[in-house]
């Protein structure tokens, strides 16, 4: 146990994951079972997420709508596999204004089909093409065993929907926003990520083909963090979106959705964290730097103080987001450990000293070494030598998160390799026909690893599946899973 | 009809409504009755009433969080008054998973009670207090009659939460709040807004008081905006939200909550518009300003596109919101029209004979006068002369609104003045004693005007209810309201 009470990882790491989440006060349970209260710390977080993610998402051309949160259970029936994925996880209202409804609503799993009955109406020929619109909403699914933020009955997300001419510009839309959501990850979650397809046993319910990134946490686990789905027609016909095209034919539409969602913060807490807690990346981190002053007497204090405002008003005038910790009730050290518990990137700390010398020191959260992580500044210039630690840090969690993954991610051509690489707790790359007996039987032989996805950053070739001894055309990533 | 198909306010001011509201793609109904699509144009304005707020309280020390959509039903009946108000409203989830339910789940009309029981676990003493957090989130309500953004059975809003040591700080909170509410309304949504005390049958359910803004639309009929709640220690003492005052004993805390929601998008829309359709302030709008190129040949078209695309990056790069409309099928005139109906406060034309001048047209949206509508400008400091055209524009759509809104309200001394006030369809201020029978009686004698609110703003004094001829020691507004 630390100081602050979290289990180590190397201990039990679910233990560590939800001690963390919760004494940080990132999230608490909420009385209904499974489901979760976003705590201010961790929904200025998710709002990191959201606004990386809407900056994109805008520059790429789409715009954010609200459909509803109430869909006739009959929409959720009309495609076949949709329905068949989702039924065993929907919530029913059944009552509404003290009366029985005459048919039973579903509380939207994700919004497809909804969507789907509003682009019927909404296109009518080639010029209303495409259709670009993404919606920042809460959704349910009755999920059995929960987790907090990666496997919750409600949970928030963004999910797109878009409706195309062709299937050419619907695949390039799927990977251009796969494309957006591993941008996010690498360069605002500091987390690599690994690009591929999903198996058709993995695929989302009612999609052609599906694309995923994912990502390794501490435990070496992997996590699918974002889905990409290229609808194909399924949805246009199951709804009717058509439209005319230039020779005045009615043609039906391809469509596409993608969606990322509250399961990114529990992401980055993963791939980050250490023994004492969060390490949050700056660009997505709450607080960027947080302000302890150091005194012990009254006069210190009067000393000390009007330093730290000052600073810390130089700071904010930069853009940097910084959080004074001026308990009375606490000591200096009780402050730098909850700080370092909670992750905050950068420690700025003025004593008398610093204010006779008209210094300051910072302290890097993700720097283990004690002397390492400390340097003296001159307070003159102190925002840049604060932009720059914070540059330096979110590159160092990247390159930290990149070195542990490949130090973990290994190529393997027989099926010997491939258990032992599963049972030592990594990730295993290996030809796999694509199959769902082979799938199942590695799932058997390993006590759960399943197939992550077909990475689009491969080598063209040809082997054969190391289960079936059938012809395969690509590699696929196998690793236990979140 | 207008051009647009737009009934005129005078003939129809409901079907003007929803003519506006569909045709500028603002929203659509949904599926389920009652529930709505908010479309991108609408959503965007959303999103500005959201971010004009949220910069608002997060500036007055509040922090976003995320409580559960699902609320035991055995919440909501521990306050009395709460579950009589909120029980007919409800929609009900019976069953998860395939399973029905131990006890149903309310999906939430408001979250007092679910943030009540957070509460309770979260504050230990005065040390946690005060506790200021807000959620963006979707409510439900099982309302009977519904209109697009004015009262859905599902509608986005926020709601602010806040629990304090004293009924004075509580008190201040409360009005510090409706100061918020009303700060936005005047100064972004440029609408003027009577802050005042409801009566304690219009008061929230479970509420101690109730305050709301009032502001007066086009057919004159009152549209409660935004309301805030002093909650006293009712919610305390059934959430059992305690904490250990200075000398160590346990006392109850007291509470506030404070909403706004999409009907604000109903506001904008009625208190501004006009026959044309939408006029939008710029703090808010969408586009500020719309782009339209006028050429008639392939030369003119390649001589003025260019000078088209250097302006609009130019007023892009000072902040300012520009869409260009460059849809070749329509006429400049169509266009003209079409974005008048959707309000756009600002249209740029640049014509052959603008590039040989360096110049530009500008033409408001506010003005009805085509003449004086109309500006010339030179390209040279073009985003000078449009930024201080939208700041006119801005105050411009305030100053008619008051100006609107101070002609139809009257202070009334008889009970036969304050019946020929309502009967003109205008507001009617007038002492009154504050019970349920005479706000009945007035209803009954009106055709429907209920009080709106005391105003905080008036003039100490006592006078004679003017209808049961009691002592009152305030007089209230009376209109007929949405």
């Amino acid at each position: 146990m630390s100081a602050q009470g979290v289990t180590p990882q190397s201990e039990d790491f679910a233990r560590w994951y939800t001690d963390v989440v919760q004494k940080t006060e990132l999230a608490d349970y909420a009385p209904v079972r499974g489901c979760m209260i976003i705590r201010p710390y961790g929904y200025e977080l998710w709002e990191a997420v959201r606004s990386g993610l809407d900056r994109r998402f805008k520059a790429t051309g789409h715009r954010n709508a609200y459909f509803p949160l109430f869909i006739p259970m009959s929409f959720l029936q009309k495609e076949a596999e949709h329905i068949e994925g989702f039924a065993p996880e929907l919530a029913i209202v059944t009552h509404g204004g003290g009366k029985e409804l005459d048919e039973p609503l579903v509380v939207r799993p994700t919004s497809e089909t909804v969507i789907g009955y509003a682009y019927a109406n909404w296109i009518q020929s080639y010029r209303d093409l495409p259709v670009l619109i993404n919606q920042w909403a809460n959704v349910v699914r009755w999920e059995m065993r929960t987790r907090l933020f990666l496997r919750t009955l409600e949970f928030l997300w963004q999910e797109g929907h878009t409706a195309h001419a062709t299937y050419d510009e619907a695949q390039e839309e799927t990977l251009r926003m796969l494309d957006v959501y591993a941008d996010f990850a690498v360069n605002d979650a500091a987390i690599p990520v690994v690009k591929g397809r999903k198996s058709s046993q993995e695929k989302f319910a009612g999609a052609m083909y599906s694309y995923t990134i994912e990502a390794m946490m501490r435990d070496r686990r992997a996590l699918q963090s974002g889905t990409s789905h290229n609808l194909g027609q399924n949805f246009a016909k199951a709804f009717e979106i058509k439209y005319l095209d230039r020779s005045n034919e009615l043609q039906y539409c391809w469509t596409t959705s993608w969606g990322l969602s509250t399961r990114m913060v529990g992401g980055i807490v993963m791939a980050h964290g250490d023994d004492k807690g969060l390490r949050l990346p700056p660009v997505v981190a709450p607080y960027q730097v947080v302000a302890v002053p150091i005194y012990k007497t009254d006069a210190e204090k009067s000393v000390v103080l009007p330093v730290m405002a000052r600073l810390v008003a130089e700071l904010r005038s930069a853009g940097l987001r910084v959080h004074v910790d001026d308990r009375e009730e606490v000591s200096p050290g009780f402050k730098f450990n909850d700080w370092e518990m909670r992750g905050v990137p950068l420690r700025l700390e003025v004593g008398p000293k610093d204010v006779e010398k008209a210094s300051a020191a910072l302290v890097r959260r993700d720097i283990d070494d004690r002397k390492q992580a400390k340097s003296f500044v001159s307070q003159a210039g102190l925002a840049n030598a604060v932009t720059g630690l914070l540059t330096a840090i979110q590159a160092s969690l990247l390159q930290q998160a990149t070195v542990f993954r490949d130090a973990h991610m290994h190529a393997v051509d027989t099926y010997g390799d491939f258990k032992a690489v599963i049972e030592q707790g990594d990730w295993a790359l290996a030809y796999y026909d694509g199959s769902a007996e082979v799938e199942d039987q590695i799932k058997a032989d390993t006590g759960g690893a399943s197939s992550r996805c077909f990475p689009l950053d491969q080598e063209a070739g040809a082997g054969k599946c190391i289960v079936s001894g059938r012809p395969a055309k690509e590699r696929a990533w196998f690793a236990k899973a979140y």
